[in-house]
């Protein structure tokens, strides 16, 4: 069966052509901040259509979570990158040279490119206001903090901190930092648009076809009707085609055109579009001298660039994640979202989790040797178990982390010898409140088909679905189609993200097919997960199951070059029940390498709030000859739910290399382990080497 | 072939159940305006769940063209029967025991009950404001006149006015009255909300139910998807089942309760709920001595009672109906929607067209006496003909009123004999722009189904659809079924209104039946007018294409009594092609006897802004022994577009019989013609009867 991915049979958003077709291009602010004072598009021939902030300055304001955009900046750029004007012509070569045409005069103003600064205070202010209406922040919950740069900040507050540090013989105290990253899909960003009398058509690689549709709609003043998203399979995503990206802009083109109007991203772009979240987390972890944890304290500061995306919701998730998959009776976390004039970060593989894992996970192998215990030992007598409530509240059900540790330190020979191996264990949440729906035809020749707006994206989504399809109604997969999501025909669904859809649309797909088979019409299926958590206490419920998993790592040091090599590599993931196995092998792979990248080499480097590395060669992702040995196990439980495999095996991998280097006396704290910072820790081994000495109090950033 | 209408298989709205429901009943304003001061519910019981203008002050607004309406009115009552509070309970006998111990203290405002006076010098506001947005002022091209109770002015500006009146030789100008009516369905106004978790689900009887969707998101603060509504055939409709009526009292009363609330209104509570737009209209025509016509001035007054609800669009159509199907080279039209202190009045079959058909084809019989002419002659004279423009701009194409005119004065037998015969022509416009989409899938079975938000409120839309596709599917009627319509499951449709849906899906239709035919999968189509008048100049498209058509009626009156009897009814429609020959024929048949009802009998009657006759004993809708001999064409074209037949045949029967009067020298200008009319105008006649005697310039109102 030939893969369509391979021969390129797949039609892509970037290879739709509509007759009549503009190309655009964008004129970004070579400034971090700076007031746009003039733009001069006088040198521009008749037949370039232009976009300047004049344009779109009646439009609607937009933001998945706090509409703090505009499809153009109106009065200043907050970033290097950000999109000042944009163009659109015949073809895209007199795009690029029109560009050089625009002249626009700035006034430079101050830039904050750090969130620790960013919230010092009399720091320059980002957004004047947060311009959060109080619908908005009823909606989603978002606290911003009035006359700062923080525009949402989510807390836990369960049992009492002060109380349970009170409790512990043994306390650590540590910062950490984690680099900000760029999802480097194969396929950029592409968008096509164009309007039909009154209504928008937009083809779009985008993993949240509604949420877009609504965006769209309220920027220009539509009703959702009048805006059809159509979504072609995507070359990798990873949480940067979400939301609003270059749609609005390429609408407005369009609609000042009246032509189908074209924008695909150039490589360097994609830095300049949405990366992940840098962050910086302290951790304060209290036991008692037989291992049992008393109290936890973590404060996240959370880097979302120029524009808020859905930092609010990465905030929060990395809060929650940041207790880890551990009984601990007094809970204390603050995690802030800040804004800086950096690029906007956004959804990444991992989602907020893998920043605070790491420093979570990292404290308790800190922790264990201050107490002198194993590891292993520490976490497996503090691991949540079937009915324990976590510090949100809610009760956990169908737990395997003790099962996925062990698991995952026998593969490394985790009892034979401890040095130079690490392990990690983790929890991560599943997007709630959401929803899916989908319906499944009968077609003609036998087959049937599936309305879903689930997006794929490389990970394998459209097969799965089929799969489960294919099984509920006992056909042949070949049997089963998944027609390109086409807002216009399938159902609501809330977006392809949090590694829900394949648990959410398998629940979906059986109403659906039972349905069908009652009546021979077409079935109808949804799926309602409930709950949310209260933003100021962190109680509630954060997620319908949690992904759970481990990973073990051993290494190999070059103490004189401070080269940090895997030779090993293994992850244990809480799988449920897998649909495909071959796709679910491939995911957590996928994860698996992404978290090699993470680990060892993905940073974004800024000179001045300009990307210095904006391209694949200093930038650097893992090539095959960075893959160590690699291996998995996808724990299955007759009769479990399902458990999505998109991103669970991406978090535990930093932190068992991180710990891996620790059990070698070289303590790391930030991401990625570059070849400097491992030297710069052997180069404190010995004397400072906190938790070989004594108490660890210091805040070693 | 059993019909479920008359087996009482069908499930309305009313009959479903849910557990654990309650059972909702309204109070309602005693006063015609008053300030809301205090409402006292500390008598109920505490099982009893009751909604005051407190529990809703939260919530949006809403109103389907201007959001002047809260869920219950947040400070003053504006009308008699404006509710004020709401209970649910158990049993219905409970609610309306309930009640009774509601305490409302009120403080009495001045009203106003005409249009006219509402328009005066000083006239006291019902509205402080007229709270519309620029964007619902932009969306809709709402013109609301500040600092009076105008809350929309539609013109026609066409040619130079004044010029056309000086070149004629000929000017006739009357005033014309018609009266508010009630759509009296069998089946009354029935909804049930009840909330699963954050999701709002309401069975609903409804001629639109994607607008209320996003009405009802916008009220509770919720994204489109999170509304879902269901809509169960409708036991009669003509207009008052549409936006939002009960269902935001239902749905806010079960957010309260955290249970289903059903209400079903009592037979009274139809004519506080919506009723039929009275109107006053100023005519003024002027042709040349041979009957051309040269210049035309229409003022419309339209009462749109205490709220907007679709007021403004009624008056736009009032406004581009009044010109009629004629050739007239200078037209001038005003048309004012008016806030008055009644209940509100909306769409009514005929929706606007009735209203200035009266008055524009009852000015043309005038017209002919003053010019010797027959009346026949005069509009076959200046009739439209296929390549000509109409007064908005738009060019007429398909054109047969000659051919419908011509059929309807031979079935009278015109050329005989005129005296108490009158003749009648006219056009009216379908939605623009709106859409239609709809889905086709194969069972399993062997059968097909459509998806399709399309109403069924006994017009036989749902079989017409069902015969369209069955033809091009080339399949038995018995093999296309039609699934209730639910928001979450059919594709996006504007609404069920202005005689569209046969003519928009049988479009759509073909799109969806040929994509499944060559895909096998569901096949989706969708159907999308353009349109709409700039309202200052009602220039633009008013329609896709004109429903056409003509009645001639023969009466007979008593002079002692004023009794008028309609002895031969004929209506002569365009129908392009016709899709269901029985169903068309009920549909026509239909839209003739309710304007008989019209013509002859229906009356909502105030004192003091109460209604007197809120029942079907006093309030007269036609009895099977008013039905006079009565005929009809459905004239076919081969290949020619369906026409919509919901409507046409209701506007030309009240200028038919007055026209027929007329020929008797009894001169009627309001409607209903009831006895005391005619004898009011047979007392006129001879002395002041004015197109006998001379120039018409006086206003007889």
């Amino acid at each position: 069966m030939s893969n369509p991915r391979v021969t390129g049979a797949i039609r892509y958003a970037q290879d739709v052509e509509l007759d009549g077709m503009l190309h655009a291009r964008i004129l970004r602010s070579p400034y971090p901040h700076a007031r746009i004072v003039h733009i001069d598009t006088s040198a521009l021939p008749d037949s370039v259509v232009v976009l300047t902030p004049d344009d779109v300055r009646e439009l609607g304001k937009y933001g998945c979570q706090i509409k703090d955009q505009t499809v153009l900046p109106l009065d200043r750029a907050r970033y290097v990158g950000d999109p000042v004007a944009a163009v659109a012509t015949p073809t895209r070569k007199q795009a690029s040279e029109a560009l050089d045409l625009i002249d626009v005069e700035y006034e430079e103003l101050p830039a904050v490119f750090d969130a620790v600064q960013a919230t010092s205070e009399g720091a320059l202010l980002v957004h004047d206001q947060h311009n959060i209406s109080d619908n908005d922040a009823a909606y989603f919950g978002i606290r911003p903090q009035p006359d700062t740069n923080i525009c949402h900040r989510f807390r836990i507050r369960y049992g009492n901190i002060d109380e349970g540090f009170a409790h512990a013989d043994v306390i650590v105290e540590e910062t950490y930092h984690t680099a900000g990253a760029q999802h480097a899909p194969m396929e950029p960003h592409a968008s096509l648009a164009h309007w039909v009398d009154d209504r928008l058509e937009v083809y779009t690689g985008t993993q949240t076809p509604f949420n877009l549709r609504m965006e769209l709609a309220g920027i220009f003043g539509l009703q959702e009707h009048q805006v059809r998203i159509i979504s072609p399979p995507m070359g990798g995503s990873f949480g940067c085609k979400t939301f609003v990206r270059y749609e609005a802009i390429a609408a407005s083109l369009a609609r000042k055109a009246r032509r189908p109007v074209k924008i695909v991203l150039d490589r360097s772009e994609e830095w300049l579009t949405l990366n992940r979240h840098p962050a910086t987390i302290h951790v304060k972890i209290g036991a008692r001298s037989d291992g049992t944890l008393v109290a936890k304290q973590v404060e996240c500061r959370v880097d979302t660039g120029a524009y808020a995306d859905c930092g609010p919701g990465v905030a929060q998730k990395m809060g929650f994640a940041a207790p880890g998959p551990y009984r601990i009776p007094h809970v204390w976390v603050d995690a802030h979202c800040i804004y800086t004039n950096l690029p906007p970060n956004g959804a990444f593989r991992g989602y907020g989790a893998m920043q605070s894992i790491w420093a979570s996970e990292r404290t308790m192998d800190v922790l264990a040797d201050r107490l002198g215990m194993d590891p292993l030992a520490l976490r497996l007598k503090n691991l949540l178990v079937d009915g324990d409530h976590y510090c949100t509240g809610e009760e956990m059900h169908d737990v395997h982390f003790a099962e996925c540790l062990q698991s995952a330190a026998e593969k490394v020979g985790w009892t034979e010898q401890r040095r130079g191996k690490g392990l990690c264990v983790l929890m991560k949440g599943m997007q709630t409140p959401s929803r899916a729906s989908i319906a499944v035809g009968a077609n003609d020749d036998g087959t049937y088909s599936v309305y879903c707006a689930t997006a794929e994206m490389g990970q394998g989504a459209w097969l799965a679905i089929r799969m489960m399809a294919a099984e509920l109604l006992g056909v042949a997969v070949e049997n089963v189609h998944f027609p390109e999501p086409d807002t216009d025909i399938v159902p609501y669904d809330t977006r392809t993200t949090s590694s829900r859809s394949t648990y959410m649309m398998g629940r979906a797909l059986v109403e659906a097919v039972r349905k069908l088979k009652e009546n021979g019409e077409l079935g109808y299926g949804e799926c309602a997960n409930t709950g949310g958590l209260d933003p100021d206490t962190g109680q509630g419920i954060a997620s319908t199951h949690w992904h759970q998993g481990a990973a073990a790592a051993e290494i190999r040091v070059d103490e004189e070059t401070g080269k940090c090599d895997i030779t090993k590599l293994h992850a244990s993931i809480y799988a449920g029940r897998v649909v495909d196995r071959p796709g679910a092998e491939l995911q957590n792979e996928g994860a698996m390498i992404m978290g090699i990248g993470t680990t060892l080499f993905e940073n974004i480097l800024f000179a001045d709030g300009q990307v210095t590395n904006a391209n694949l060669s200093d930038y650097n992702i893992p090539a095959a000859g960075d893959v160590p040995d690699l291996s998995y196990d996808l724990i299955e439980r007759e009769g479990a739910e399902i458990h999505g495999l998109g991103e669970t095996a991406l978090p535990p991998i930093p932190p068992a290399v991180g710990n891996a280097l620790y059990s070698l006396n070289i303590h790391v704290t930030d991401l990625p382990i570059s070849a400097e910072v491992v030297l710069a820790a052997i180069d404190q081994r010995d004397g400072t080497k906190p938790q070989m000495t004594g108490a660890v109090e210091g805040d070693r950033r």
